[in-house]
């Protein structure tokens, strides 16, 4: 007797034989006598479609429309889900985000979730019903629409699980669950049975896509038990939650991120609030940059460098240009060809010298390092892009993480390595 | 400066080229200085394929969750076409039948229009947005997601032109107007400019497939003008509005329903109660039967025929069956092979002889009639399928309605017969 929030991709649900499947998953759970709250994404490749259908009429679609039309996707597939499951005999209930109480700020495409009035999904699951949620939208005070643009639909499910005190926030994906590395870059990668939210966290925030930042960020605030696991077979996958030092592993995992470029400012004028003034710039456009770093000043100007999204660039050009003429700095360089390398472990904190031994082995390889940036609990560097697997798979083995298992699915090609960058939601 | 109402059927907005043209006449409309709301179908035959879909999760998927799904046919084309008004640089806004206050009862697939809360909607307008309103769908009090039923978008937007005092509903569908016959069964129909509110109720209940009877019932309750015209053409088409009796035509039009079968109850007790019983029953059901004639009583006994739509046959015979057992009478038969023709003219109040002109003309070709029903503007008549368009087009020329142009479409086929008596929504 458990109750359980059980999030699915679009993946799990991309067909009616997939969505039969997960409705014979959540029909299980029931008659084993748990309260059951699905969360469900849009089915497949629909949302893409309907994304494109949205740029035939208008190149650059209102937001507050692109949300009301992207919200339809999850609406189609909850209802679906909820009708295969009452084809089983089983009752069940379909909620849009803002029936499901799912309050959020009005940054459409981008919303956050700002309460979650669960009264009525509680009143749904003591009547007995499976609950059935669109994830990924909510309503604003307004009553307007809203999406909650990238991890959307696993921020739902946890902060639901959060809303209604569930015993676990399940996330089904397409892969078994968290491991030391991502399997197609690394053949001997281990897949971890539990992990920390702080490890969770570095490691998403270091690339790792099995879960999304946003949503262990909420699951951590709120003691949300995460058990990430695949929705294709039955097999336990890892469990996230509070730390157990006891048996804290030194490194938990490493992670890389293809997706993200150095922009170098050269010649920033040595002076107070040049660099405020950048990233103050930066930040009112809501671009993320990462591991900035400041070089020693020479002769009174000295170098900014900083990491962001490739998929900002066009936007962080537009800021640059206009700062470069403000601040009378020479000029900006940008790298897209770099990888991302980081090391993850709340063990690193009672073993220094991590950050060496990590930098020896990427040294020994004769793979250059471009930026550095640590945190308690991770050590990144900044490095040329075609050595991401070499650097990842020997600091793998260096760092005693490998399997005596290899892993066989066939090895990252340079399509899915721009795939991953592009993944969301 | 009016506030029109403009409602777009599913054709008007089958695809991209389609909902830019909708948005170029709305935008006219709004740089003219008019007030604009659009309410809008599902595109094209995206409904049908949901329907599909759900069916093959579910033979007979729940009521509620159908609803869910199916209103997102709506919230596409809304949005969509909020954003194709958008790209023309006129700001738009659109509303899911909530979001516009259409307040439902809760019988799900065929809610009704309980209340229009149009505070948010005239404040958009008041804000100088054109306003997209999703038709079809509305909301319970409880906050449950309904769809109108057949006829719902025609519904919601005269209801919706009620709520807000607009000048005029225009309904804009895939023929130009309202004609005296149905052009592919009389190529010598002709369009009318304009109609009576009650006159276009009687021939909406005949089987005229322009305008839906629950639409025009709500303008005439409201004193709604519609303006009924076509999606691809300039050419203004019918008014539909309060008589006008200094002009009034004996005959408006003639109607054919070939998607009805007679039911006749032989030998039923000549007993106080025994329609009631009948007929409680079949209403319970809430099937909708037509034309009851009951025959004169012979030897105790007597024969009850009506006529109810051939979909509805499986309930029909299921409640018929239990009447037989339970009142004791001997048989009951069915035939689906028949037509009903109905002359239709706020005239002939003042013109006795109309009825038996229009049993001269039948007789006269040999044209056999097996039920009669009237009311004070329509004259109703079962007959032989097979005879439909024989009759049609000899009443329409002895009644004077004969156009001297000949209508060039193809005439109508058995296939389109049949679609003709699925039409719906």
């Amino acid at each position: 007797m458990a109750l359980i929030v059980a999030k699915f991709g679009g993946t799990s649900l991309a067909n009616p034989k997939r969505i039969k499947d997960v409705a014979g998953r959540l029909v299980a759970y029931h008659r084993q006598g748990n309260q059951v709250v699905a969360v469900v994404s849009a089915m497949g490749k629909s949302t893409d479609d309907l994304l494109k259908l949205a740029r035939s009429l208008n190149e650059k679609p209102p937001a507050r429309e692109l949300d009301v039309l992207l919200s339809t996707g999850e609406q189609v597939s909850m209802s679906l889900l909820a009708m295969a499951i009452e084809a089983r005999g089983v009752r069940a209930v379909s909620m849009t985000g803002r029936q499901a109480g799912i309050v959020t700020t009005q940054a459409f495409n981008r919303a956050q979730i700002a309460e979650i009035k669960a009264d009525r999904l509680k009143r749904e699951l003591k009547n007995n019903r499976i609950v059935i949620v669109a994830g990924f939208q909510g309503e604003t005070k307004e009553g307007d629409i809203t999406t909650l643009g990238r991890g959307g639909s696993d921020t739902s499910a946890v902060a639901i699980a959060a809303g209604i005190q569930a015993d676990v926030c399940e996330i089904y994906t397409d892969v078994d669950g968290v491991y030391t590395a991502d399997p197609r870059m690394v053949p001997r990668a281990k897949k971890l049975d539990q992990i920390s939210f702080d490890e969770m966290l570095e490691l998403a925030a270091s690339g790792s896509g099995v879960l999304q930042m946003r949503s262990v960020e909420v699951a951590r605030n709120y003691g949300v038990a995460i058990h990430c696991r695949s929705a294709f077979t039955k097999t336990p996958g890892t469990l996230v939650k509070e730390a157990n030092t006891m048996e804290q592993a030194i490194i938990s995992g490493i992670a890389y991120d293809t997706s993200e470029a150095k922009v170098t400012i050269r010649d920033v004028p040595d002076q107070v609030g040049i660099a405020a003034s950048v990233f103050g710039a930066i930040a009112a456009k809501n671009i993320n940059v990462d591991m900035i770093v400041q070089n020693i000043s020479e002769n009174g100007a000295t170098d900014i460098s900083f990491t962001c999204p490739v998929s900002e660039l066009d936007r962080m050009r537009a800021v640059l240009d206009q700062q470069v003429r403000e601040l009378g700095v020479r000029e900006y360089l940008i790298d897209e060809s770099i990888a991302k390398i980081s090391l993850v472990g709340a063990g690193m904190k009672s073993h220094p010298g991590i950050a060496a031994k990590m930098f020896q082995v990427l040294a020994e390889n004769n793979i250059n390092i471009g930026m550095i940036s640590t945190s308690a609990i991770r050590v990144s560097v900044v490095i040329e892009g075609a050595k991401t697997q070499l650097a990842m798979t020997q600091l793998h083995t260096a760092f005693g993480l490998d399997s005596d298992q290899v892993f066989t699915e066939t090895q990252l090609t340079s399509e899915e390595l721009a795939a991953k960058a592009e993944k969301g939601r």
